[in-house]
């Protein structure tokens, strides 16, 4: 493969650490997809002859369908899904397989293919990602005026309904798709025609093989265009983002599904139990999910520092790109699948949520905007006086709403008429009417601009 | 400032942990900007008097005054620079400063400052990569032609030109700048108004703020708007990348640095001596640069770790967010200028690179490519015929230039003719003129593209 | 600084990214210390003499006295605080201080000074880990009995008591300790005498000197004594598992603080309250101690990536070892003296503790095992006619204690007689009698070995 | 396998995503070895009796065998390792097998198989960097003498020894043996008998299991012994140390491979040639290796980060405690093996390193120490004069060497007599006896212990 340049051969060793058949074999649909528009070109440009053409278009074919059939049967020796590809074709076309390679490198072709590879996964995912938003959005509508203490700092801090907290989700997964999509912008370009790292002699068409591969246009810099994985680190930096979202989202079913809570049943579908414990309902997959965003960021801890301090232009290192770039897409695949069937199917145990949405004394904001709004006191103030009503409510056991209408006064004066009405639940959520706040009638507004956008039915 | 809530106060520990003064005192522009735009808002809806409002921006007014002037001074007891601007408001205005946070909470108004300093952090990073690009295709334009050994693997591959090598580090900053382009446009949505985490009752018109602060619009969920750090973690990544664009090409500065190359003398302004040794002149400024890449991506991991798993809506955690930001941001706008500096006034000794730019037989892709062309052979019969004549001028100790026609045709009787003038490096930078290839006309194309697109003049 | 080795002086970004002093100030006691050391030795060796050893030793009282008293006046042209007390030094006894730089490099100095201040971090740190562990000791103690349920994936799974729950955590901490002592081991070398790189022609008595510091013995190769920061990434090492402990405990006190769990009320000392929620009482310090967490993990993973691909011998990347090991050390530090206080006043609810241990059915187990015991079915059967059982009270809505022995003896015949008593909550936390199981009486054992170790007074 | 408690079944994604066997069934060795000696413990204090018991082992004896030779068959239904064994043992001795799992659960069950996992990951590795330091010092003991540039900043500093130079890397490989020793003795308690997290009612004798399976003792409480991970952490950060130590040593070699330098050839067991390029010789084993520091360090991230705030006890995001160990250690063993190789065989181009060893005036520190010692001069004014000595050499284009004795005198008067016998080579090398320098005679004496303490023979 190599030529005549060497007379001795790899050391076992050698061989092993230099193969990546075992981790590049992912990539041989786009390998040979990235072939065929070479050889097309080639024919085209008069490069090679038409007989030699159809030649090396037919034994691709023929290779593409042995490798769907039977797999592929990784040998060492040949290093990588080219020289499996290319070794066989020479098997099944004889000399014309040589041709193959004109004009071309592997440095140009691995970034071809993995690029092509690349560009696929992001469109998975965002395929996962809208599904995972649609279930989001299913239930949102479902429980749009279901009443849950909305926290900060897991303390009850506001009521909010169900359906805003779900939709907040909603919101995460949107910047995770226009994330994904401006990565396949700066990724769509095309490598191959850069050579080794200098472009080549042979007159190539270079735009006619970027059109063919779907690529908006080639690349610019031949240098570059093989050394340059920014658009691995693009999809690990958006697979990192978008992981951590439903790490928060998992860490909630965990902390719901608990019996202190009480908040969601989850689905048998997507419960586990105990070896030794029979009682055991355990919501494995949320913590996969949440232990997964550790090892999506360590993939992408992982290219980051490979690519750190690497001369131009190709460097073996960068073969470590492919492992982390699978490993993450097939995590977050996974993930996402298993997030959108957690929220789909579980039970919202309503109920308990509505029973809760009041407990941590959550309307004493309310007061403090009722005597804003209704006494003219400062804001500042208004918050120190409702702070005595709470020590108050604390003192005797109980909460706001028990207050009576004497002990308020007690503490200010102008806490009277209905300034106990502030407490109320109802009123507090139906009163958050600015944009973006929890007002049921604003979450139904947002799902269903939501569904719109989704394309989801009514 | 907790209100009339706490009979204890905080113990010194935690007086210690909980400010956040000295770091986030570097947004009190972004405070005061975003109190003063609430602040006219509340007065156009009718919340607060006008009077109040005047009373409030003037305030506000003497306040960033006194900031510009003297600096801030930190007081732990008021833990941030929201209530240090609340606490000297107070002071100079008395009553009315408490209006001031009608419909507010300290949630909404640390997202919208930090973001509103993070947009001015990635205009000012772009202006810096863009300083940068004019230094890479200065010197790109005066070397375009000039011939230096391209290196895969760190080993003498093919000749390419300097131009063309500092070319393709144009392309990284330009993919750089891109993904901070992207960053901006998901960061422009206003979080204020969101209040706590629920929404307000109060009539705001969230737009107009939003519009004055030149945001695009106001974010869509409160619960979202209060727990989202996706446009921290988009600046940390795209200054990640940066960084490691920066730490390549320093890589290569300080090799080039190193006696045995001898490629690029770096001025004194960006070179520094020993303690010890009277004779050193250190690519210091290189080798910090490549160093940053690791902190910066230490910071990136830092608040990636640090979101993980956080419930809805705001948690302390999130406290954590500005010192590796703020971390980043120096440390890259630091390495930008000292990039930018290095490449504008080092010395390229071309003379060197000329010399080398033939060892390493690295002509001898253009006789294999002279076979396929002018022989008719495949091109991977090619590479061996050529590894043969490597082996032939490695045992004599020469290079391929220096073996004579008759050498080449007892390796293979079609190395005749025009073969050997395959191997001569002008030839074989003039030839590859495939699109982004390194043919000093292809070069030349691509700086004055790059010229018009930067604004330089001729 | 440098010498007669330059024309031009650096520019102001060069001075910028070049100064260390900002951060390396922290180091001036080590670097005296290691300057007295150095200088008692050249006189002993007769390398300097007596009189001008006497100025440098009185000349460096002199500059310790007035940074101690004045602190230092950071000037970027004096780079660092070696220049910094060497200009010092001259100023006060004139050319003898230029004779103290004899047979040292700066490289060898940093790596001293920085070694004596990572030793002292380690031994800050070793004490404030010991403050923790009397903490939960003591609470341990005092709750050595208390039931609580224990659980695994968030949910109930089999009582344990809160000593027990506490005492977890000792043991992680115990590991802790012994991490930093490893680390103190392996850093105690001294690397001063290895000047710039390759040793030294002057006599020098480099056991002295390593003996005066407190070290061990000198380092046996001098082009790693100046390129090794294993000792640096031993502490960030040690100091994010120390942290990912704390990160755990802090995610429990969160949860256990919040409303639905109501297991913990932490004092106000340790908690704050909200600028618009005048009822909040927010766990603030422990998500702080669990945003830590991230950050320290962040200095670790930025020194790590800057070490990376370094070539021997010092390379001024190497200056970024200092802020990462600065920030983890002061984040650690006041995460522990944070979490000691917390767990040390916080009030932990008992009642409500032991009203939650048999939820969930957390005494499942205990039937299952009498099962095995009493009525000699296999394990695997048992934990089937459990699961029945189990499935059988959740039918009724009620608790497993609840259901009748008919009930139970319909389901299996063999669960008769004592078989209810397995299902009480004193009684399955009393028979977990194996080594490090939860019965109290175990429990009581572990801490009272605890006190023992800690040397804690009864 | 979770007994009566569930009316539906996994959905196909839960299934999945819960699924371990793909990694765990590396453990297989580890659970059968826990297995047997659970089993013999039961048996001897009478918890099952001695036929079940030996039912259970013989069963045991025959999957192993299976295992050995035909290996596993994964079933996603079975979960686990834990879980195939024991289904087989349930099909091959019935009833007894459901008894193996009396008084432990598969959360102290797979503590106790991953511990026993990397401990023998840790000898494996111990004997890999074991085999890297003789490879060392083989090539030291050759070379402890051969003069080369010994760079610092990868500027020519001072001469060194390439024996020197090598046995830097042996110091740090001997910290990293110590690094392990250290994680080997913390992680040497075995967690079996913890149970699910409570420990057990059941009369274990936890020591004589511990005994057997070569664990210093039990671990102290059963919470913490199913949920510590930090013994893989211990191995993961150690793992990341020693991939540092082979990335700066690998950079070198790609860094002296470089024709500019031209300081090594690899050996053609440990090159690889390129696809287009037929002269290419790369060292592609040691960009690999200084690539693999990047995933390794990814390994450990992801940990970190999975580990971080997890409440107690065990939580299944620990499931994903363990391909990221697999990875590393794959890939430290194969860079282990590779590096050594690499040592061994590569050939040093000494002629070439000591042409270089006086380049960049490499002996100008011998200089200032020659005037400090033999006209004494201080250092800081030695150091100054040859700066003008150097600048004198610079600007006739030669060595230092090359200047006479009046251009010296005319620098400085006191330059005269053996000043210039200071400038040469060996001089130079032989003068630098402190401690630890790179005097041929210190090399040899660190060499001689090296050999001795690796039982290397003569």
């Amino acid at each position: 493969m190599w030529g005549g340049r060497f007379a001795g051969g790899p050391s076992a060793v050698m061989r092993e650490i230099n193969a990546s058949i075992p981790a590049d074999k992912r990539l041989w649909r786009q390998d040979i997809a990235a072939s065929r528009a070479h050889a097309r070109m080639l024919v085209a440009q008069g490069i090679i002859s038409s007989a030699d053409g159809e030649a090396i278009l037919g034994g691709l074919d023929t290779i593409a369908r042995e490798y769907a059939e039977r797999g592929i049967v990784e040998d060492f020796a040949l290093e990588d899904i080219h020289m499996h590809v290319e070794a066989r074709l020479t098997e099944l076309i004889g000399e014309a397989a040589g041709r193959l390679h004109t004009a071309r490198s592997r440095n140009d072709q691995v970034a071809t293919d993995f690029r092509l590879w690349v560009r696929d996964a992001i469109d998975q995912v965002d395929a996962g990602i809208s599904a995972f938003q649609r279930a989001l959005v299913a239930r949102a509508d479902e429980h749009a005026a279901a009443p849950m203490p909305g926290f900060t700092h897991l303390q009850a801090a506001q009521p909010v309904t169900l359906g805003h907290h779900l939709m907040a989700y909603y919101e995460m997964a949107a910047r995770d798709r226009s994330r994904f999509a401006d990565a396949r912008v700066r990724l769509n370009r095309c490598p191959l025609g850069s050579a080794a790292l200098a472009g080549t002699s042979f007159p190539l068409d270079r735009a006619a093989v970027a059109s063919e591969l779907g690529f908006d246009a080639p690349t610019d810099n031949s240098l570059d265009a093989v050394s340059d994985r920014d658009f691995a680190l693009d999809f690990l930096m958006a697979a990192t983002q978008t992981s951590l979202h439903l790490s928060r989202l998992a860490e909630e079913m965990i902390i719901w599904a608990s019996q202190p809570y009480g908040f969601v049943t989850l689905s048998d579908s997507f419960s586990t139990g105990s070896s030794i414990m029979p009682q055991k309902r355990n919501p494995d997959a949320a913590e996969l999910v949440r232990g997964h965003s550790g090892r999506i960021a360590g993939c992408m801890t992982a290219l980051v520092m490979t690519m750190k301090g690497l001369p131009l232009a190709y460097a073996k290192d960068m073969q470590d790109d492919k492992p982390p770039v699978f490993e993450a897409y097939d995590l977050l695949a996974l993930s996402l699948a298993a997030m959108t069937g957690m929220v789909a199917e579980c039970t919202f145990e309503t109920a308990r949520m509505a029973e809760m949405a009041t407990t941590g004394h959550a309307t004493a904001t309310d007061l403090a905007d009722w005597l804003v709004r209704e006494a003219g006191v400062p804001f500042r103030e208004a918050h120190h006086i409702v702070g005595r009503v709470v020590r108050a409510a604390e003192e005797r056991g109980g909460t706001l709403e028990q207050l009576d209408a004497e002990t308020l006064a007690a503490i200010d004066t102008r806490l009277t008429g209905s300034a106990r009405d502030a407490l109320g639940l109802a009123g507090s959520l139906a009163s958050r009417t600015s944009h973006g706040g929890t007002a049921p009638s604003e979450v139904a507004k947002r799902v269903a601009q939501a569904r719109e956008a989704l394309g989801m039915e009514r």
